[in-house]
């Protein structure tokens, strides 16, 4: 990780499984992430791409699943991964008005690679998640470019910032300045190694509500903020692994999400689009397969506890690693947002 | 097939793809069926057993999927089979109240046959699908004991009678006596012959809506019959494959289970228990499995149309199957219902 | 309606239930559709656009449901209808690959109108459909642009024209011409007459497998088309009615548009987007809305298999309403379309 | 409450919304609990009945939701609630291998009221719900019987014990003794009070896992019991308002049992089956109803995050309910669970 705080350099940790030698999304071999960050006026803003391996996407489409937490989201690509359990494309995150902008350049990147899109072959299923940045960003000027969606897949490597960076610029969290965060846990299966890493973009929680792992509460200055009165804004959680989960599998997995933002103190509020997606670099669908049947690596679901606990605990540690790294921020119209580091410094009997 | 006419001795077939050598699930090696019937007094209704492969289901369950395309409907077990992708009992089937001691009675075979149920291990999930054949049956009476199904589980062969039987003794399908239909298609994949067997449970259809593949309409004579005014009664559809199909594929293919249906002349009325289930032979998940990874023969879903095809196909021609084995029956209160088998006979320029 | 042949003007005509007096979704007061259709070089494609009804769609929200019959598909939105039960925009259809550019018009439409989006109230969620009209349409070039969405949201009209225009100009349909159809029926409930009318994007089948409504098959000449070995394509459905249905109402209703697809003689092949939305312009919800608790007229369900009826029915005619008025086509590398209309002149015993 | 301890007893309390006078789903006007407790030999099971309203439940079907957390489950009924969105029968619970007795005693309980059920209207879909006792209960004994189900249908008040009893009897929770538990939150609305009540049947968590509301981790003395390695077991949790939500708004409400599960310390484990279903008093749905059209109040859901988070809290405080009522115990075959209650003295700093 190239910049800034973490969780853990906080003292914050979730869980009793080892965590990842990054202690990131890309503990999971090939998972790469870039940021595109745009900071001029009162735009705050930007995009974040997920490359979830080194291939051709479109040619070796990964084994995934969706979930939808509380649907109050405007997500796309969500009907084809449900009835086909693959990804076809990188991942874009960004503010939820420039959805339609990171979907179009999603597809001028496949067609780039695959010149057979829509001619030879099928079309492309560009996903695409998003977050409401309206507090601290002019959402309406739609700001995003598809240069700049271009910029952030160009951007990706295993060494990623995380805060107030890409699609999280301009995020909040529970009152305090949100953003990307990772975390990953190490799972040891039949003595081989594996990871299950997850990413969030961490814009949801009312102010107040925010628990820390030892239970304490913690909450902005509220004489300085904005009365928030309901839990809004929204989450994106992205998991990835290199077990060989079935599609079925990573749902069961994902939804354990959910468990991360409650120990958080949220209750998943009306006005949040709260959606997670998870893949497999394991196992591969191949586009042009001509056997109909084909030999592949499935994991025993006796032993899915294991991954339902790491899900649970790296959301949760996501989401504390992207308020830490986040910084306090001001933004469109003088609206401001702390940080959690500053304001943990000031809580009694801790040393962060 | 011990008995009787089947819907292609009446000359009626459905789509282009070549059957198996019995045109009936029992085409998919192991697939078993058996019935009880009962009949006295007002009593038409009974039992029927499908009985996935020969080993312990408990221990090496087929892989699964459930679709409802319409819930007005009371079977049980479902959740599970949605959960974790695998069957684990054989299925019955019954009239609706009879659903409870249907249930009861595959808990204690399940328990038979594995003691450690319950205690050193988990509990059992029974599936059990009903129709409501309440026209000529009396379906308060719950005549249907524990032993009636175990007697439909013992009975259970590769030769099977369709019709009037076992649970489709008292059914009644688009104004016309239903029940038990069964058709097959062979599904010819890398050089190696596969199939793909539906059983239906009719006891669908608003008379006179009936199609015959030809389009040709046909109706009982209603002089004779009671006025039916909405699209009432329930289909249950079980398809098998030895195609090695994940729980998510089987879902898809047995969705087109509604096309069959659509096809006969049914618009999926409201108050109809419309309930499909697939399972496959080729992979099981082993209870007491202890390796974390495993290998298997998976499906390329880009050769999913062919089994979408057979699915329709063989729904549709099961419920002819059924119509035209069933026969004409007296039930209970005097209620009538006719064969199809007569009706055809009286087509103009119709050979049956 | 403005032009061209319609379904009923071939003698094409399903079920038995009357038809509004356009046979048309207009035939739901307010409902307005517009196209902008483009012709030129290799490019056959455009928008249609649907407007539920004339006032502000964002702060009056029209109770809405979707159903997915095949996810093989790119439509966006459908995410919060399927929390919420509301759409709060305009419907955009178009090609798959410029679904993007429509869903940014129509956040800039509704932004025009509520220029509190994203700033003091929530963002809105753009509903956008597609279909690939690759075969007749250079995809790839992405031609359409948020002008034209505007332009085909200002021309929507009670009165607007059906065949290859907007978003169905390079539609195809069981190898035929396909593109925009509509139907509607009438529903009298209570002394009251209500409709529900049905608008396809249609561009689903595969060539060979169309059936009449009488139960006649028909095909292209295949000699001079493409070989078409799978069914490919997709359809949009979208059902409006002044019935109050609520959102699990039109969910199940809207599920009925799959027997109509399967009595044309589809089976939902695997690679079709095949997606349904419904809408009920009798209660809105309102965004402003103070009152805790609101008096509101709700349907009945006893009485629901009417509207299964009349889905099923005016699923079926709005599409061969599409292929009748679409014509023949010549498309993209010189490929070639022909319209149902003159092989209907050729069937034997048929005078259209 | 006739017996025992509850959590506030205890000083446990959840959240900062009111609690309703009883602190019970009884607090919902008309809703009843009734018991039926087996303890003898090996058996420690029983049957616990909710009763909706006073009226005939299946002429007047209360709105109704179910939502699955994790479906590792056996309850029964759940297909039709989803399709229709209603009961129409009392609601059982009681241990897994003694669905199919209470689901033939919901029978006969509904024919006795309806003699027309499966005569000359629609059959009857009963609703029963349950977690595996075989810890401390001979669950394979299968002891409940029909009679069992009647006596707790007839013993039904809005006083009603927690804790050990009923279906509660030998259920387990993150390894103390669990059972039955209650609780309620006051929701005003419009200057009107309503309620929102949670009753649970608490048998899921690891132990070690637990944690009270102020962060407190809390286990069983693990030297005295048998070790657990997973999280097993199961919880049923049963929400009753007479707020007039739509079974859309009650799925929405009921999912967020989840989140006080997860404040307990679950992260939903594989081997649980976690089922909530929610029900709304306040409009019924008539089964004999002629007209189309019905006049209804219904809730503006921009003020569901007050019942969501009434249901994360009620679910959370319920369980510890149950926690502190139950006592410790020893079944079958010398197995024990301790109370929470004792546990609690012991812990520093506390005195409850």
């Amino acid at each position: 990780m190239s910049q800034g705080l973490r969780a853990r350099d906080a003292g914050l940790v979730c869980g009793t499984l080892p965590a990842g030698p990054r202690n990131s999304i890309a503990d999971v071999p090939d998972v790469r992430i870039g940021h595109r960050t745009l900071v001029h006026g009162d735009i705050r803003t930007g995009v974040t791409a997920l490359i979830p391996h080194g291939g051709n996407l479109y040619r070796d489409k990964p084994v995934a699943a969706v979930h939808v937490l509380n649907g109050f989201g405007k997500s796309v690509g969500l009907v084809q991964v449900e009835e086909l359990g693959v990804i076809e494309t990188p991942l874009l995150l960004t503010n939820t008005l420039s959805v339609g902008t990171c979907s179009t350049a999603l597809i001028r990147h496949a067609i780039a690679a695959n010149p057979d899109i829509g001619r030879e072959t099928a079309t492309v299923n560009p996903v695409v998640f998003e977050c409401n940045d309206g507090w601290l960003n002019d959402i309406q000027a739609l700001a995003v470019t598809e240069d700049d969606a271009r910029i952030a897949l160009e951007s990706a490597s295993s060494d990623f910032a995380v805060g107030a960076v890409g699609a999280g610029c301009g995020m909040s969290t529970f009152g305090f300045k949100g953003g990307i965060g990772t975390a990953s846990r190490r799972l040891d299966l039949d003595g081989e190694s594996f990871h299950l890493g997850v990413l969030v973009l961490s814009n949801f929680g009312r102010a107040g509500d925010l628990r820390l792992p030892d239970g304490t509460n913690i909450a902005p200055d509220m004489s300085r903020e904005a009365k928030v009165e309901t839990e809004k804004g929204s989450i994106i959680i992205i998991a990835a692994t290199d077990v060989p989960l079935s599609d079925r599998q990573l749902k069961r997995v994902i939804r354990r999400s959910g468990v991360g933002l409650a120990r958080l103190g949220s209750f998943w509020g009306h006005g949040s689009g709260d959606v997670a997606l998870g893949f497999s670099t394991a196992n591969t669908v191949r586009h042009d397969e001509k056997a109909a049947l084909i030999e592949q690596r499935v994991f025993n679901e006796n032993r899915i506890d294991l991954l339902f606990e790491a899900m649970a605990d790296a959301t949760q540690e996501a989401v504390l690693d992207a308020l830490v790294a986040a910084g306090s921020m001001i933004g469109r119209a003088g609206h401001h947002r702390p940080g959690l580091a500053d304001a943990l410094k000031h809580l009694p009997s801790r040393e962060a």
